[in-house]
């Protein structure tokens, strides 16, 4: 019988994006459920009582949540192609360190630079560029963040390409400036298939973001 | 050549009363060096230098950061003996994603419980006993969170253990009466030697709370 993969989704979501990156990575068909936030389907919240959020990967009836440990699994169920995590233990550890450094920073302090005002708007973008340095001094001049192959950093990572227009509207930068290797890498990653057919483009995201803007009330 | 395994460590850390239970229930010998907040040593300097945190794990000179990802390179590394982690590809996601929550809930949770004052410390106190509860629901009747074997979900919160008394004491509330199976499964993990040797009594871990909190001026 062959593997039923259900995506509880949303177009926009950074977390979401990153499995379905990892899936078409790996070749997997799967079926996409777009979830409303604003009226939550019954399948989401029974396949993720917990936090009843995407994304969640529904993997012959049973779910996994949390986009980097989802990331995690489907590398280990399809471990025939295209590895995700390094196989030497300390590879491994360092290559989560640094998804998990994504997952800390750059989400919370992005957001902050497209929706709050004044010194907490001012402190998140002094934040988000220093935390965004730090990544562009990991990457160095290697391809992608684990060297000649593409993994689980970029994967955590390559969804707030597709934010760089957003953050320089709302942040008042220059990402070309800020962080050039940063901006080479993502055009590199958008070179793969899985990446291109996966993220928006930066205006559109850029759209996106102004219509959730006024959704949330934000002036 | 033997193994060299050095931990950048604090008495009191959660995180790094994991990071030594892990290594305990290997039977992996290591250096515990202490590290004093206040002046921070340029060993860790050197080896954590964008967290600046403790628990490091120093294996051989390579360090690994962050307290779950040090007990997943520990499971890997050291694999004949104790798993710490299921085989099974969606077991392993089940207790990496519980491991997680409490990563995610209970430490900022139970600090504000004994820092915070008026509508902050109820909010915190709330919130606490509903991810405890939480956490008891999916404990259930199983003597260990991954079922007859102690492993990282367990890990990930029995530090924690140690400081119910103090929950107690600043959130007025009865751990026995909220968390019955919880409390019941703290004194079942006090019986391996890996955790009794390493957690403080409560007391005392409320006492180091006290002499804490007059550090950080909470009155």
């Amino acid at each position: 019988m062959a593997d039923e993969v259900i995506l509880l989704d949303h177009a926009y979501s950074p977390p979401a994006v990153r499995v379905r990156i990892a899936l078409k990575e790996k070749g997997i068909a799967f079926e996409s459920k777009q979830e409303d936030f604003s009226n939550k389907s019954s399948l989401l919240l029974e396949m993720n009582p917990v936090h009843k959020q995407i994304p969640v990967l529904i993997h012959n009836g049973k779910p996994i949540c949390e986009s980097l440990i989802i990331v995690g699994y489907i590398d280990e169920v399809w471990n025939e192609k295209s590895p995700l995590l390094p196989t030497d233990p300390h590879d491994r550890a360092h290559s989560k360190f640094w998804a998990d450094y994504i997952d800390k920073k750059i989400y919370t302090l992005g957001r902050a630079v497209w929706t709050a005002k004044g010194e907490t708007h001012a402190a998140a973008k002094k934040d988000l560029i220093s935390s965004l340095k730090i990544l562009e001094a990991e990457l160095g001049d290697k391809p992608y963040f684990g060297g000649k192959t593409f993994g689980i950093t970029d994967i955590a990572l390559i969804p707030y390409y597709s934010w760089f227009y957003t953050l320089e509207k709302f942040g008042n930068l220059e990402m070309n400036e800020e962080c050039p290797k940063l901006v080479a890498w993502g055009e590199r990653c958008m070179q793969r298939e899985s990446v291109s057919t996966t993220l928006h483009n930066q205006y559109e995201t850029y759209d996106f973001i102004l219509e959730l803007r006024k959704k949330l009330g934000v002036e």
